[in-house]
């Protein structure tokens, strides 16, 4: 990490102590712009805002899973492009009562994130106001990115992982309980799936999603954008921790609770014919449970089907 | 620009707005991440928060001007660096008497700033939030990006631009005054100085740096970076609109008053010896005014002089 070359001040103190909390988890900090590349191949960026009271809250989450959890979910979309992680780059906003060691405190969870999948904090830009927000630029590279676009009738629908979990702690938060310690840590620390996006991408995936709005409505999306129909078979669906019991609170079976949770994070994505084995000998290499929950055939929208009946599910939508 | 695909609800309705209000300035914003490049030669990043109340206030500015002026602060360090633009990514967070068409006014900003440098929109996340926040991060890219780090004693100091306008609004609303016209647009639309920054770094710029914490700020960074002196005289300076005025409240004299005031986005470039004939010629490519200010020397800090005396002054600092 190249020495930090900044005038005094208090602000250029705070930009020091995020230095050292990251420690070699950062790219030089000090200029007015990261410097990177070349790349040959393609160049794939996205941004990801997450807001106090919004996406999280401080009595739920310390600041370093805050920072991990914000970042791993900017992540997710460069996961579902099959895409290598560079780094990514933080517009942090904190209120005034948030001082160096609390930032620094963000900042570690968000190195710590970032380092787990290879890359490193670009750079950043630090600011007051009313409530503690992240913007997370990811910055990642592929030689040819997953798109939404390109499901294809007969081709398999997967999923990473097992769903659920972040809505379980969720829903234990608001009633004023704890979630269970799978629940809470699905919430606190999520993984983001770039190894696992990243075979899928070299398997051949024909389109791909990260699942934040939740099974339901990110697969509408994938359709929509594909032009297909997908056939989903929700009890194929990993159930993950603390599911079972939230479901029962609400009296929904867990795998349509889970199908419907938002902000797990995991991948969704189609397959071509004949790749199925290859596929289930990609767990090792993907670092997570790979599941067939379903097929793509011609037409529009999404069929939801549990133990042969047809499931009707929102998803979680930020403005509703 | 491509057909957004995405599934029904608020949020994407929200997207969907926006995509209207872009029109031709956008790319494809459907998909979880942008695609860009390849990029032979160094890619260049950064990102830059504006938040209501602190950087701007809805009574002073436009939604389309604080959209405006929040991605032009954001170029302005894409410009320090002699880069090309290639697009921005924005992080929106609205609060909720905003609605869709607020939202596209923004918007709408962002585009205009972007587009009126040769940049797209590449992508963005919408959130809500306490206040209005845009979390800008620029994209550019640049065969020998020029940072703070290479300034030598014996090059010329130069400006672009005139300084203290930005500063001199700020004043006129925080006494509950109109600013001057000139001295309000150049807050409201400060003009991203790419082509300048572009040509100055063609002409063998040893170092340079972007005018947002004010002059006598912003000139110790970049000596601090070099590891030289810089000898300023600050009556060489430019003064912009409204600054006479607005320094005579304050009983300072005008280039004082310039030199501190911090948001004009101007650059500060070093430039060899011998440089100083193809700099003045190249005004007129660079699109503003090019002004030699001083001189880099050995030694440590900054000597800022006006009329054959010392000035002490301060920067502007967001946290202070």
């Amino acid at each position: 990490m190249t020495h930090l070359d900044l005038g005094p001040g208090p602000e250029f103190d705070r930009v020091r102590a995020i230095e050292r909390a990251l420690g070699a988890h950062a790219a030089a900090l000090g200029d007015d712009c990261a410097v990177v590349g070349p790349f040959p191949h393609r160049l794939v960026l996205s941004t990801d805002v997450s807001v106090e009271d919004v996406h999280f809250r401080r009595d739920w989450l310390g600041l370093d899973e805050i920072g991990w959890r914000a970042t791993a979910a900017a992540l997710s979309d460069l996961a579902a492009e099959g895409a290598e992680v560079v780094g990514v780059l933080v517009a942090l906003t904190v209120p005034g009562q948030l001082d160096d060691a609390g930032v620094a405190d963000v900042m570690r969870g968000v190195g710590d994130a970032v380092a787990s999948v290879g890359g490193t904090v670009l750079g950043g830009d630090l600011s007051r106001g009313p409530s503690l927000s992240l913007g997370i630029t990811v910055v990642g590279r592929a030689a040819s990115p997953v798109t939404r676009r390109g499901a294809q009738p007969g081709d398999s629908v997967w999923i990473t992982g097992a769903l659920g979990s972040a809505r379980a702690a969720l829903h234990a938060w608001q009633a004023g309980q704890e979630p269970s310690a799978g629940a809470r840590l699905a919430f606190a620390h999520p993984q983001p799936r770039i190894a696992a996006g990243r075979v899928l991408a070299r398997l051949g995936a024909t389109s791909m999603i990260d699942l934040s709005d939740g099974l339901a409505a990110d697969a509408r999306h994938l359709a929509a954008a594909s032009a297909v129909r997908l056939e989903l078979d929700v009890g194929r669906v990993p159930i993950g921790d603390g599911v079972s019991d939230a479901a029962g609170v609400v009296a929904q079976p867990p795998a349509a609770f889970a199908a419907e949770g938002g902000e797990d994070y995991e991948l969704l994505a189609t397959m071509p014919e004949g790749s199925e084995r290859a596929v289930r000998e990609a767990v090792p290499e993907a670092q997570t449970s790979l599941t067939c929950i379903g097929r793509v055939c011609a037409g529009q929208g999404v069929e939801l089907m549990l133990d042969g009946h047809r499931l009707v599910l929102h998803g979680y939508d930020h403005f509703a």
